[in-house]
């Protein structure tokens, strides 16, 4: 389902599978990694309302794994590009990997791939300094979210001519979802 | 044999060979395109002492094809991502495409691989505002080739006391290889 590959060395396309939703690929000799590319292999979609939240894992002097969130992909955003060189000496972050303790060697690091739903993806930030480009900003990232979910909720849309008398339903003005 | 990725898009893994030595692939929308990693799938190496010259092909207000030269992948270095963002007004340089005419279409631009002697490659500079991240760098790529080289020409070293009498055989000193 998905693809890694660190800018010089070979394509890697069989990630460890550590859970159901939870994809891993070993990074050695990650302190001469300066970018990482993460993308679907284009076999495999995510299913519908889901997509996947990368993060980037390395051990600390005493050993111990720091994760880091990177970015996503989606279906619609099926690809990014990570910078990681800057990220050696940062602060971990909160990541659904916790009770897996994968083992940790001291010059390799992992990159990890979360399946969750799209609207838990929103809610979390990823490092600013992993981005690469303006493509993969949190900011286009959202407004695709926002832009899909005013699709989503207008396919529910009716006209007050088509809505059947029911006291208890609230609507929601189409152009109010719009403006948020 | 190759892969070619725009940050943001689904995975292409299947160029048009436009001849024994040479892939195309296409990049629609290019003025929206940032980043593009291009990579050996892993499957087929290049023959021995051969390696790939990367480059990205617009078309300029006219309709021509402009040819850049992005850099190179080979054996050991498989992969790389290059910046195009900064390309697009940039001056055409010499290119191995020449005779085939691509058809151009105005927003759709080319990724052009070729495949070439390490030789050769060591010999064409590419335009420096493609160079993501200093791996990529042709410093450290004509130094990886010296490296080969010296690997290549001590595999043939003889000390004096394995030599067979040849008056006519010059011997080069493995230090002054290794100096150069």
């Amino acid at each position: 389902m998905f693809g890694c590959l660190v800018a010089g060395r070979l394509v890697q396309a069989a990630p460890q599978q550590v859970a159901e939703d939870k994809f891993v690929f070993d990074l050695p000799d990650y302190e001469n990694i300066n970018h990482v590319v993460v993308f679907m292999l284009g076999t495999i979609p995510f299913p519908e309302g889901m997509g996947g939240s990368v993060y980037f894992c390395y051990p600390d002097q005493s050993g111990m794994a720091v994760w880091q969130l990177l970015g996503f992909v989606t279906n619609e955003k099926p690809s990014a590009i990570f910078k990681i060189s800057g990220l050696k000496s940062g602060k971990g972050s909160q990541h659904p990997f916790g009770a897996m303790n994968l083992p940790q060697t001291p010059t390799v690091a992992q990159i990890g791939i979360s399946v969750e739903l799209l609207e838990s993806l929103a809610q979390q930030t990823p490092v600013a300094s992993a981005a690469v480009s303006s493509v993969d900003s949190f900011t286009e990232f959202t407004q695709k979210m926002l832009d899909n979910f005013y699709n989503f909720a207008s396919s529910f849309a009716v006209t007050q001519a088509q809505m059947t008398p029911n006291p208890s339903e609230a609507f929601i003005p189409a152009s109010v979802v719009l403006k948020w």
